[in-house]
């Protein structure tokens, strides 16, 4: 008996939390279409990472978009403003850090929108998390619930009567729990990248706010992370 | 007594009807901060324009946004599709056109987000108007209300507390309503572009939608089209 796949719009950046996701939108039935953005990073790391994980994971297909944030600047990520260091994860400054890059998911989602228009899919997944999270504002599930409205309205889709989904699947998780499931979905953490400011050999700094709620999560599983 | 300006972001495609909105913006006290965007279209002409406009209407900045729409596909303006042509406006097919960028206006919106979040301002101008336009549901009253409410839950910004305002002047004007107020507050039309389908010189070929509109539109006003 043959099923019916259908396609989606991943966005990977080549994270442990997009690598799961994009796990599970395949575990769902989808085919994954991969969108990965180059937005004007200090590093080029994570597109290596992100790569390796689209063919990890057989992607149908897998899309670079080059966009420049750096022209706008106002985070970390993109200028050269020093990444902020802590020791463990007690010490992560509570608000909206300096690593913010401005309205960055709601850009990533409305290229997501629109690939997925074109391949004939409402199917988009997003790795977004509000519990160990860093504070960013789109990450929230108020937001999502927005850009599914605003997304039924914006295209010719919507006009003729299809709903979009995004899926957030890790939104409530913790750290720990995206580990299990996506070690039940035999992930290949060793292929992903989370560090805000790695060395130049690509070696995590293992004290950005990224580096440290990913020690938290293996820390929670009880497993060593596998990150070269 | 010296009276306070606020910055700005106004979506600049070097138009008709983006230039209308540019100095409308400009009566009401704001310094411009103008983003206009080459998202692969088949002709560089309209940033041109653009440049023309934005310097004629003395625009505290001019960020061009390179972004590549056609790497997915899916419109007539994006990939080697030919643009419809009609005789007169009465011609022009009812529906969404092949003209339609999937997610255009959508993109178009975060990217303006995320610099007017950068420049300390929530005020964003785009040209859309629901009378005289192509049907393009990205360019409806509902659609801007939701990306205004998107904003809100996106950005530092509204977390803090401020709301965002999506300025839309043109969305209930007729293309003469447009042409009318632009030329009171003498804009000059000669800088703009709207043709979606010009000659390699430059010159409109007076036949697609966008030139129709635009004919259509000095004709309601009853004086000539000073385009060049």
């Amino acid at each position: 008996m043959t099923q019916t796949r259908k396609n989606a719009v991943v966005l990977l950046s080549g994270g442990l939390d997009s690598a799961t996701v994009a796990a599970i939108a395949r575990e769902k039935g989808f085919d994954l279409c991969a969108l990965s953005f180059d937005y004007g990073q200090r590093h080029a790391i994570e597109h290596e990472a992100a790569k390796r994980v689209a063919r990890s994971l057989g992607a149908a297909e897998h899309i670079f978009q080059k966009i420049d944030l750096r022209s706008f600047g106002g985070s970390a990520l993109t200028d050269n403003i020093d990444v902020p260091k802590s020791e463990d994860v007690s010490q992560i400054s509570p608000g909206i850090p300096i690593t913010y890059v401005p309205a960055r998911n709601t850009i990533f989602l409305s290229f997501a929108l629109a690939y997925a228009e074109v391949i004939g899919s409402m199917d988009i997944f997003i790795g977004v998390n509000a519990v160990d999270y860093s504070g960013y504002p789109d990450c929230r599930p108020d937001f999502i619930a927005a850009f599914e409205q605003l997304a039924r309205l914006a295209t010719k889709a919507g006009v003729d009567g299809a709903s979009c989904t995004i899926h957030a699947p890790l939104i409530h998780m913790t750290k720990g729990d995206i580990i299990r499931e996506g070690m039940r979905l035999q992930v290949d953490y060793s292929l992903t990248h989370s560090c805000y400011d790695p060395a130049p050999d690509g070696k995590a700094c293992r004290k950005c706010d990224s580096c440290l709620l990913r020690a938290r999560g293996f820390e929670q599983v009880g497993i060593p992370d596998p990150i070269r």
